[in-house]
């Protein structure tokens, strides 16, 4: 069966996945860009905002894996964007523009029933009312055998490894303290959960730490 | 001034210092070892315990520098054994035997009096029941304008942290899953403390963190 996999999710020193007030001005909430400073100097990252060049050290060779063999994405509504509540039109697309960089249906997990919205280069937003586990069955139909990448943010993953749905995470710890905001592993005991730390490695910009679900 | 510094102190992944249910058998709690094995390869490690040979790559140095230019050490009373309570007797004289690897003046955080022990090699435990700013004060003036090593454990290390006293930490990040037992910067915003990360290191079997207090 396709893999559940967290990649290339940032973390501070102190764990957090995101700053505090997320809003349109702060789409990892305050100072949350902060953790992701691996990310933007990358071939990467440069390639998926349509860009030349970037660096193509550990760090980016480990971001351009992360996009290997996904067939479908799942995203929190808050990963998705700042709208709360019902959506109160069709207007919010995204934060990444006419052509997100996801290429595959991604599974938006909202309370508020929306119509899918195509994109640009493949992607499709599907918006689930049904819960991570629907959302979950949907993307993996919808992966064709292909991987389900859990993009975010830190309540979904949280969510997800709860319910003892994710079987890999590699986490991009940047050496930056966060001090406030969102905390990925608090009080979510892994190693009762059956994780492991199966590896480490040194990039340029970030420590890579890649975590597994023992079967 | 001499600075307090915590040095060489061992994390795992999702952040814990120890593993739950300290006791005579699990000076570290249950798997806590698992966070040290980074340290116990070394020559450092080997050297502290009489032993020849060990590992002399980029952990062993960190672990070497960790010990120079220290003037005197301060202990919470779970690191220096496993009795709780008042001293029953004088028959508990610390985890390492007869020369323990200090050789300096350890200033013991207790509630309960007890007289000085000298021991071989330069090492004196002090019984200190004033408090951890009373063992610092008199842990600077023991260190002749050396720095003072707050060697932990968890406890310690946050009651210094929240008194805003520690001037500089190095924390050794094991690639291992502990789950549970005692977090070190849990709900210790130590960013808002004027902390930042200002250097990581890979070295062989662990990430080295070094945060620093802003003057």
């Amino acid at each position: 069966m396709s893999k559940l996999c967290v990649r290339s999710f940032a973390i501070s020193v102190d764990g957090y996945g995101a700053g505090p007030g997320q809003d349109l001005q702060n789409p990892l909430g305050v100072r949350g860009t902060e953790i992701m400073e691996w990310f933007f100097e990358t071939r990467a990252w440069r390639k998926m905002h349509g860009q030349e060049g970037g660096e193509t050290g550990v760090d980016n060779t480990i971001a351009e894996q992360a996009f290997e063999g996904i067939g479908a994405w799942i995203l929190g509504r808050n990963m998705f964007g700042p709208v709360r509540g019902p959506w109160p039109d069709e207007s919010w697309r995204g934060w990444w523009g006419d052509e997100p960089p996801y290429h595959t249906p991604v599974f938006v997990l909202t309370h508020y029933p929306r119509a899918p919205l195509r994109m640009a280069g493949g992607t499709e937003f599907r918006f689930v009312t049904g819960g991570p586990v629907d959302a979950l069955e949907q993307a993996r139909a919808a992966a064709g055998g292909c991987d389900v990448r859990l993009g975010g943010g830190v309540a979904s993953i949280r969510q997800y490894l709860e319910a003892g749905l994710v079987d890999e995470l590699h986490l991009a710890m940047r050496p930056v303290l966060l001090g406030s905001g969102e905390h990925l592993l608090h009080d979510l005991d892994l190693r009762s959960r059956g994780y492991e730390c199966t590896k480490s490695v040194a990039g340029e910009r970030a420590t890579h730490l890649f975590l597994r679900r023992r079967r």
